[in-house]
């Protein structure tokens, strides 16, 4: 026979939070995959800090990529994932990287969650769709995924089309789906943590927060940006390519005085030209490249250590928690 | 010498909250004034229920303002207020009503927060001002005004410039002013109201959910219409004229055909025409008229009476409390 404790059974039958169980770790909180922001150097901070690391290959050739899973497998012990856009040109090179590689958890965005989700399950790893609507929530839901990122309008980078807030969108997805549901799109303290699980989360993603981090391989000129970036110091642009949220920087400015033109398609592409985000992000063109960061970088105040960060997220969420225990009316 | 108990001294120093003590309600829960939709009946009801209602003049003639606020007098005794749009063409005329009458809450809107506040508070009248930024809730502040609304893009009918959410918004005004804070915007229940709090609100201004109650001036077709709502079911447009969330039927196509069309602002007037929010919301037009209303249409599924809307959202919000100070990780 076997027993289990009172505090066990009352961890594994009431209390487990789903998506620390899901990937084996100590806190519900993922750092979001990030074009030319996270490489292996911030996953692995936040995976030893006890958060899921993810490192974002849309930014990276295939050999770069199978760089930064080799060494980040020797930075940390601990889970870390691999965020894909399914847009992503060499996708099956990506997948047979991911594969040899022994990744275990892959974040997948931007394209039909029915395309690669099984396959990657047969290799045992655990998939995760992210979405902005309720409609391909169901798409994912029923495709297999092991969990959903339901990411807001406010979120940075790339973005929905039905512009819909983690503040709507989060209710409106838990009530459709059973399993497990990440919040994304606005997140960056422990307040905002508790207020996404609230509203129907089992855990948050977290992006803009994690630009501004000591290990993000974001220029120093971006980080300090971000820190000054104020409320209403983002938009979403450029729908008519793919939605993104961008600083409203020299390059943002050029983009809008085009729409005033009445631009088709083909001259916005020409203005956006190539490599725009690698200038701003990585390289620091903070005039002419993209900065694409979220609504909440009006929050965030100072760079930071991965784990300092998490630290404080971690502490906020719990003193919340004890303040909305003594909320009367 | 005059002694508290424990229970009142906690209560008056720790834990009233700013929202019920300010305006003398049992529960921090504003329903939000709305053109075509808000007049005594409504607003009664909700102060009736322990909320407090706001007559919606910015669709009233004075005559019929005056009219509303002596039926709301009649038809409860507990407090009620009246929301104004600055820009409302009879604005003084409109101003001596509410002195007349005696009403003792004002939420002001759309304009600028020092035109007034001080006028309204010389006749003891608690003056709150709607924004949707930090810099406007730093000049309502200034202005002296009691309280803040502060509104995210999530919102129905008109909303700011600068699309900042709900989930954002909020604690980013909450870090810069001291004031009490009401949230808008996305809220629709209890879970709504207790993720608003968390993020930094002192209560939650709530529309809506309103429109969907059996008191609200709505007509049948366009409560029935926000029922059938769902997520991604609303979008933000006419943003050259005043930004205004729509439901997408067939008169916020044709809008956006034009738009395809690049129009100057006098053809978007031309189309807009006058009384489009009349035609659809109170008279239920819902091919030809203006349908305004909230993202969270897509979380609302049923018609109910306000009292009954108001005892769901705070008993839910009770649960959620409870179910927050069991979550581990």
């Amino acid at each position: 026979m076997f027993y289990y404790s009172f505090t066990e059974l009352k961890s594994y039958i009431f209390m487990q939070n789903k998506i620390t169980k899901l990937f084996n770790i100590k806190y519900p909180v993922i750092q979001g995959g990030m074009v030319w922001i996270s490489g292996y150097k911030l996953a692995s901070a936040v995976s030893n800090a006890g958060g899921l690391g993810l490192i974002g290959a849309g930014s990276m050739y295939p050999n770069v990529l199978r760089e930064h899973i080799q060494k980040c497998k020797k930075a940390t012990d601990k889970p870390f994932g691999v965020n894909i856009p399914l847009f992503y040109p060499q996708i099956d090179e990506i997948i047979k990287i991911i594969i040899d590689e022994g990744i275990k958890i892959v974040f997948t965005s931007a394209g039909n969650p029915k395309l690669y989700t099984k396959y990657f399950q047969k290799h045992d790893i655990k998939v995760v769709h992210v979405v902005s609507s309720v409609k391909f929530a169901l798409k994912s839901q029923e495709a297999g995924v092991d969990a959903i990122v339901a990411e807001g309008f406010e979120a940075g980078g790339h973005n929905g089309r039905e512009e819909t807030t983690t503040f709507t969108l989060i209710p409106m997805v838990k009530e459709k789906i059973n399993i497990p549901l990440i919040a994304a799109g606005g997140i960056a303290s422990g307040r905002g943590m508790l207020a996404a699980m609230v509203l129907g989360a089992d855990g948050v993603q977290i992006g803009s927060r994690f630009v501004a981090s000591e290990e993000s391989s974001a220029h120093i000129n971006f980080k300090n940006s971000v820190v000054k970036t104020e409320d209403a110091g983002t938009d979403l642009t450029l729908k008519e390519l793919i939605p993104v949220r961008l600083i409203k920087n020299k390059f943002y400015h050029q983009v809008q005085d085009l729409y005033s033109k009445k631009p088709n398609t083909e001259q916005l592409k020409v203005l956006l030209g190539r490599a725009r985000a690698k200038k701003g992000m990585f390289e620091g063109d903070l005039e002419n490249g993209e900065l694409e960061i979220g609504q909440i970088a009006g929050l965030i105040h100072k760079i930071k250590p991965a784990a300092k960060i998490i630290e404080e997220i971690v502490s906020e969420f719990k003193l919340t928690q004890k303040e909305v225990d003594e909320i009367e009316f």
